[in-house]
């Protein structure tokens, strides 16, 4: 309908992979002829690194997602006119030959350069029962409805104080990376703080997190003394922390671990895991384990320079022989490397210098002025200087102006209330997985 | 367990009328022994007077549910000890014999005194069809269903403008009682301040937004000359008002009108009346027209004084023959009136004054800069005056500090940007009716 002579990009996902690429192709829109269409199955990009704390109850939906139409309303104003389309909708296939995504709802979109930032979503690594009886975090329908089932929980064992020995109150969270250890800190202090002022007829010493690491150690890609200092102050914190201990099975009311151990719960919460979305064999592309697609250094497909891909979905060279890590700050840098590498392309100028990432450093957070934080050259630190920096810095890659003020006053207003407002139970009881369905087509 | 010698007041419902009852119960058991059991379906109260604002993107689901069990929280303190428990859970029965109320886990709570306060829900009249496809507005499930619905319409309008003429951007409200002309005013607000920036390829003025009503004027309630400010204010904004004009039947994808006239829509909200919870035949009362109980002046059951009705759930005569509107104000007022009566009973000195309902005044919102306003002795005003009098109204009603901030907060935004940033498509289409599904069981 809107096809004109102009060029046009089509970028699958609005992750911070896509989004960053989709914004520095409007960028590149204001200085020469090109069209972006950025497709995605929600309608809004999902701040993933805080959804933890809308399953604690600490943030709203809205904090966290922000809706994508608004982030380029103010670039439909350019001289150009609209330069950036958004498309509520999933893709089912990439046909490569004749240069034309195909869409849920029987649409096509063709395309001159195609940026694939599809994403991952949680993997089970076929371990049974995880996929029916898990909990993911990747994004807000499945962080609603952790925070809905936590809530519930405690109702039940309120009316039901039996309930509490066959597991009522006992949260599982498997996976002792980032999220799993900033997750269990959370849960910890949602039930110090605020669930024992809601439930004073508990006994809420009976309250167990549980947190699995299959490693030696938590936040395996951290230096070793972060790790132990979050082991430290995770166990003050009340979480067991069991390293050395994979799942082995999930079923309704228990999960057994490697050990044998058998431990009654309602709650698994699996972060142990991501595996790129499927849209490799949708690109007829080779794939690496965890089925993320393999490009070349210039996050290309190796036999079609018009397909890039980026971000969780992408399988990069780190230049050791090793991948890229899946992390936010990768794709962000992706994403501003293949708008260039575009902008350069439409110029007759292409640029081959690979990508190289940039590492500025990991943070984690463990709970109320403590989290561990890195940067480059050995630099290491933790407690309250490195949690005022983690909160700054989410603060910070927050996309909208609204969401970081949103942010900081429900921050504010937690830290000095010790109270969590978003506490209401919405949903009707879980009967899902740890699979988020896809969206739905409109 | 918590059995003690205090006497026990069961309240049922945590809006309105319970809420305020069991506030001032938990006031009163400061000076006497009294124990207080809220029974809610939902963790949450919830501020029905701004739904309407949850359905139209301009608030959270949070700024206007309120955990129910933090209100209590304080009370917990006190040197009493704990006044009022909040009990999550459904009322299957109520057994005035042994005086207990059944809940649907099968527990059962004694109560001395019983004050049911369980709210109307929409009632569809017996119309074909609009329990199958009409939308309700009586709960946030509701609310959110109806945001997620009209923001998907947009999207797939955006796709497939041939839909428009299918009735994919056509609205239909049907009541034109506050709710119905407030939700009127702010899709027209949503469409032209928000939709028309995100959608600049749609052409909205083929948006319809149809307001049914039965009677021959708006807000029958109010003065004839606040529904004629309401009708020319609508209509100005774009609203199709119909008056006169009763909804036929509704289908999949039109309604029809009683004049026979097909409008071809995929949205009907349904907000031209509720019934009281099915609570009466649990009591073994006597109904009047729309399931409400029939109550004494002193709300109570004719043939029962230690079972209260209070707010929409009650049938209470309005000293003229008939029966007091169904208004949170009726309801708040019910509240504070049961609580001192139980009170008055507990001290062996029952006050059987019967209750009488103060007209403080009714209120009704259009839109930006505009509203209607009645004050008792005649008193009317519109336009700004009554648009700030409306905001500052609700936000005194709002329960708890952080919602009235969060509120308020959200509507500077949305006043000075023009911005809706709740905008989040985050639920599976619509498959159920009006009739909001009961909260399950935790």
């Amino acid at each position: 309908m809107h096809r004109t002579a102009a060029p046009h990009v089509v970028v699958i996902g609005g992750g911070f992979a896509g989004l960053t690429a989709a914004r520095g192709l409007a960028d590149a829109a204001e200085d020469r002829p090109l069209r972006v269409t950025l497709v995605d199955r929600r309608n809004h990009h999902t701040f993933q690194p805080l959804l933890y704390q809308v399953a604690t109850s600490g943030l709203q939906p809205q904090d966290v997602g922000h809706p994508l139409r608004p982030i380029f309303g103010l670039r439909r104003l350019s001289r150009r006119g609209t330069a950036v389309d958004v498309r509520l909708g999933e893709v089912t296939g990439v046909d490569r030959d004749r240069r034309v995504v195909h869409l849920d709802d029987g649409d096509e979109l063709a395309y001159d350069h195609l940026v694939v930032a599809a994403g991952a979503r949680t993997s089970d690594f076929g371990l049974p029962g995880v996929a029916e009886h898990g909990f993911g975090l990747k994004s807000l329908n499945e962080a609603l409805a952790l925070r809905d089932h936590v809530l519930r929980r405690f109702e039940h064992a309120a009316n039901h104080p039996q309930s509490i020995a066959e597991g009522e109150l006992t949260f599982v969270v498997a996976g002792g990376g980032p999220t799993g250890v900033e997750l269990a800190g959370a849960l910890a202090e949602l039930v110090d703080d605020v669930l024992s002022r809601d439930h004073p007829h508990l006994d809420l010493r009976r309250v167990r997190i549980v947190l699995l690491e299959a490693a030696d150690r938590l936040l395996g890609a951290f230096h070793e003394r972060s790790s132990a200092h979050a082991l430290r102050a995770l166990r003050r914190r009340g979480v067991e922390v069991r390293l050395n201990t994979a799942l082995e099975r999930a079923e309704a009311d228990h999960v057994v671990l490697g050990d044998g151990t058998r431990i009654p719960t309602k709650t698994l919460v699996w972060v142990a895991g991501v595996r790129a979305e499927g849209l490799a064999e949708h690109l007829g592309a080779e794939t690496t384990r965890g089925g993320r697609v393999v490009v070349t250094p210039t996050l290309r497909l190796p036999d079609d320079p018009a397909v890039h891909v980026i971000g969780d979905v992408a399988g990069a060279p780190d230049g050791d022989g090793g991948l890229l890590p899946q992390l936010a700050p990768v794709a962000i840098q992706q994403g501003r490397y293949v708008a260039a590498r575009i902008a350069a392309d439409l110029d007759g100028a292409p640029d081959d210098t690979p990508f190289r990432y940039v590492d500025k450093g990991t943070m984690a957070t463990i709970g109320r002025h403590d989290a561990v934080a890195e940067l480059p050259f050995g630099i290491r630190f933790g407690g309250f200087p490195a949690w005022v920096s983690w909160l700054g810095l989410h603060l910070l890659f927050l996309v909208g102006f609204r969401n970081r003020i949103a942010v900081f006053l429900s921050w504010m207003w937690n830290y000095l209330t010790y109270d969590r407002a978003a506490r209401l139970i919405l949903q009707a009881p879980r009967s899902t997985g740890p699979r988020d369905a896809p969206a739905p087509a409109p």
